[in-house]
């Protein structure tokens, strides 16, 4: 037996445990215990400076520092945060960014000088891609889908020393979300796994409240840091790229086309799940869909993905019941998430990790996905461009073509201006497997995989113009007169593709001076 | 370089770690792809029966397995799976329940036939408290607080292997809540970290929803099976023991002193956060500081702990700006939860975890407890009952004491009709160390902590009556005739009560037949 600092005798071992006797109060709340009961000390991780948060939580050279992607081409935490890690003196940091935007050039000299010598990501375009296809990054760049990231971060293939999480409002110990203050952006799906795994957690916010900030997307318990900055970005970024329902008479009839296709497999029933990219062709074909769920008073199950106000208003009009958002695409978006329990946020594991007990892809019926490129196996680049440049990434692709039961890619066969035929033999750079597409929608006719034939069975009952795929490919060639020279690339690899369970499905190789 | 299944040139070696290459889409979802798009071929974990989640999980002998109490006295769950453990003849089973109520007697059979030889609990009372008291346990009962607890789970000192999670509401994935559906009980708090941490996890429930549930407290992503049966509890069973303002006047007049004390020591003013047990005491002080607030015109932060009726009422009128709530106590704090976004349902790190990035009790201001003892060090004692029977648990007790800028206990001197003092030269057990209670307020007097020299000098400006510990001691003594005797135990130790940081503050020695 020994006698613990209350005198009291316990035995030495229990439970065949080594027993640490009590030995007093002596940890940090103790110091909670002020004199002064103003509300000024109230327990408080706000730091004065990024400096200071810097030093705080140790950065060394080396580490891996992690953002996320939320405020998309509006952000402006990551270059911030870098330019005071390189006027710091520090060098050779991994940067894990679920995405890099155009806004994010600054960071081209931060890889030049040797600051920057590792990037992991989601999605990458603009001129930190270019930069890495001409090969100036030390080491490859890995590139992730949406469900890799939280999947790699959470088995520790993705180890991050420190996340830097642009919050729009947070409280004095660390509470943080997206859908409140002037920068609100939405959901912090993507940050999630990074606060819940990073060794160290800063906080980065423009609106500081009064505890407790409710509500709360990330949790104090996760946080180290919290540093208020002027602005974290411009909301208004959140919308880069297509967000509006195209109005090319050809990607329309695309996507009526990929609508019917939906409606004679089957799908378009009560409970229809349903998920597209923020595609102006993807956007047309939740436009049809929503009219033919109008037609037959389909009420579907949920919407998911990047939220636009589309999918807010079928969630309004009861087409939806829920709407699942990992990242909010516009404004409209952030004003529901803030105000419709029917529209959840969720994090980016229980989105599409593959690893976890289970992702709602494998809850979903219907994805919609855009292609660079697609081989006559159905394999899809949506890294890189014909021209071998680093022009995207997987995001949710390779995901959620795994997951649904209905994979569409919808596509035109080429883009003849530029001469460029998607249908190819072979694709620059694989994303997505093949064998996880199902249907190609293209203007000139549907080719579904082979090894659906449940879905054949089901369109031949229809007058849907059903092709093969080889067959497509042949029409894409003659467009633009004839089969594509592939890319000149060098030996030299810069970049791989990680498949969402962690192998290696494909390597982008450093493109050529044109 | 090697080459994958999809006739990609990748290194073998990739930033000095072996890669490996892309097989193909093998895994589960594969199956996902169904010919058959009728609704029931969606991935579900739901199981047909107790026994067959049982099998699948792997219980063996030995194991831990382990239950919230939120649906506390009217709780069905812990009974019907240990019976069914039992009838599967599984022996020599660690049961880690957060608390422990009468209305789960059946497990003192259990323990007797050692299908149950350990126990782990935040609180315990009842039958199976009065069996383990009287020694029949064949381990040591390990006693936690309600931050210890998700310490120790978080740690891995407590170590779960099968983690069953009664909701009121799932889905097939698993998704789940305790706010909707006919045995709804409120916040799922204590369950959380369970949900987590444990390997395999169960979700319990009476009420399946189509998928995706809205809103979720437990993710899918955390969740192996789902388990429907017939009725979970009575949810009236939530409000076990005493949720109304006691109506005794000695009782009245220690609350209302109790909070004339927060208003002399200045923390009666914007911002007060402030949490008080469900004890009948320490919601008649809830009841005068809201006077005091409402003449004052103060406007709280946030109110925190088992949430009653009370609070809602506080919260509603603009007294508090937030409720932080664990576990729900009554059926007006569940539709609170489910309809007001400023009512937020947290879970037991968040609350009192000592060793995370931060707890909400370290932004305390004021709680308010109950002591079954305490003695002339301010050491208090909730678990044991004068008698040495096991009659409760820390809770949160030593948890909010340590955090609070101000901790008050509040008793009578003794209970006189019983002849027991409640003020001791020494506590049969002690809970919660005295260097974390500020102020004992009775009927007699008021003792402030001599450490809390701050609040002595507040309080020596009113004309509050301001007495030494050891005199309401003697007072107490005097009140029922003398000093009493120290309960006979035995040498046997059956229990032993950790601190919240995981160290030994006292043991529970077996009670001598009476």
């Amino acid at each position: 037996m020994v006698v613990n600092s209350l005198g009291r005798e316990i035995p030495e071992v229990i439970r065949g445990k080594k027993v640490k006797p009590f030995q007093g109060v002596t940890r940090k709340y103790a110091q909670c215990k002020v004199i002064d009961f103003s509300k000024d000390t109230n327990c408080s991780k706000v730091l004065e400076s990024l400096e200071e948060a810097l030093k705080k939580v140790g950065l060394q050279n080396g580490m891996t520092v992690s953002f996320h992607h939320h405020l998309r081409n509006g952000d402006y935490v990551v270059n911030l945060v870098m330019k005071t890690i390189a006027a710091m003196g520090f060098k050779d940091i991994n940067v894990a960014a679920s995405a890099i935007f155009p806004v994010h050039a600054p960071l081209v000299d931060y890889i030049k000088e040797g600051v920057i010598t590792g990037l992991e990501v989601n999605y990458m375009s603009g001129p930190v891609a270019q930069a890495v296809s001409d090969g100036i990054l030390k080491k490859l760049a890995i590139f992730r889908s949406h469900g890799g990231r939280p999947r790699a971060i959470e088995s520790g293939d993705l180890s991050i020393d420190i996340a830097f999480i642009a919050a729009s409002a947070a409280d004095r110990y660390g509470n943080a979300t997206g859908i409140l203050g002037p920068s609100r952006f939405g959901a912090l799906g993507y940050a999630i796994p990074d606060a819940l795994q990073a060794r160290k957690v800063i906080i980065i916010t423009d609106y500081l409240v009064d505890y407790p900030l409710a509500p709360i997307s990330i949790s104090q318990n996760y946080v180290d840091y919290v540093v208020k900055i002027d602005i974290i970005g411009d909301p208004k970024g959140i919308e880069f790229g297509s967000t509006k329902i195209t109005q090319d008479p050809i990607r329309l009839k695309i996507a009526q086309q990929a609508a019917q296709v939906i409606q004679a497999s089957g799908l378009l029933r009560d409970d229809l799940s349903f998920q597209t990219g923020a595609g102006s062709t993807s956007l047309a074909v939740a436009h049809y869909l929503y009219q033919l769920m109008k037609e037959d008073k389909i009420q579907g199950s949920f919407g998911g993905g990047g939220i636009t106000q589309f999918f807010v208003k079928m969630l309004e009009e009861g087409f939806f019941k829920v709407l699942l958002d990992t990242q909010t695409f516009d404004l409209v978006g952030v004003e529901s998430l803030a105000r419709n329990p029917n529209h959840l946020e969720v994090d980016a594991s229980f989105y599409a990790n593959p690893h976890n007990k289970g992702c709602w892809v494998d809850q979903l019926d219907v994805i919609i996905l855009g292609a660079t490129e697609i081989d006559e196996d159905f394999n899809v680049n949506v890294i890189t461009g014909s021209d071998g440049l680093i022009r995207g990434g997987s995001g949710g692709h390779s995901d959620t073509a795994a997951g649904a039961k209905l994979a569409i890619v919808v596509s035109p066969l080429a883009i003849v201006k530029k001469g460029i035929p998607i249908i190819r033999k072979e694709v620059t750079t694989i994303t997505t497997p093949g064998k996880t597409i199902d249907v190609l929608v293209t203007e000139e006719g549907i080719a579904v995989n082979p090894r659906r034939k449940d879905i054949i069975s089901f369109l031949e009952r229809t007058k849907l113009p059903l092709k093969s795929i080889q067959d497509l490919r042949k029409e894409a060639e003659a467009q633009v007169g004839g089969s594509p020279k592939r890319v000149k690339v060098g030996k030299k690899i810069v970049g791989v593709v990680e498949y969402r369970d962690g192998t290696v499905i494909d390597v982008i190789r450093q493109r050529e001076e044109t």
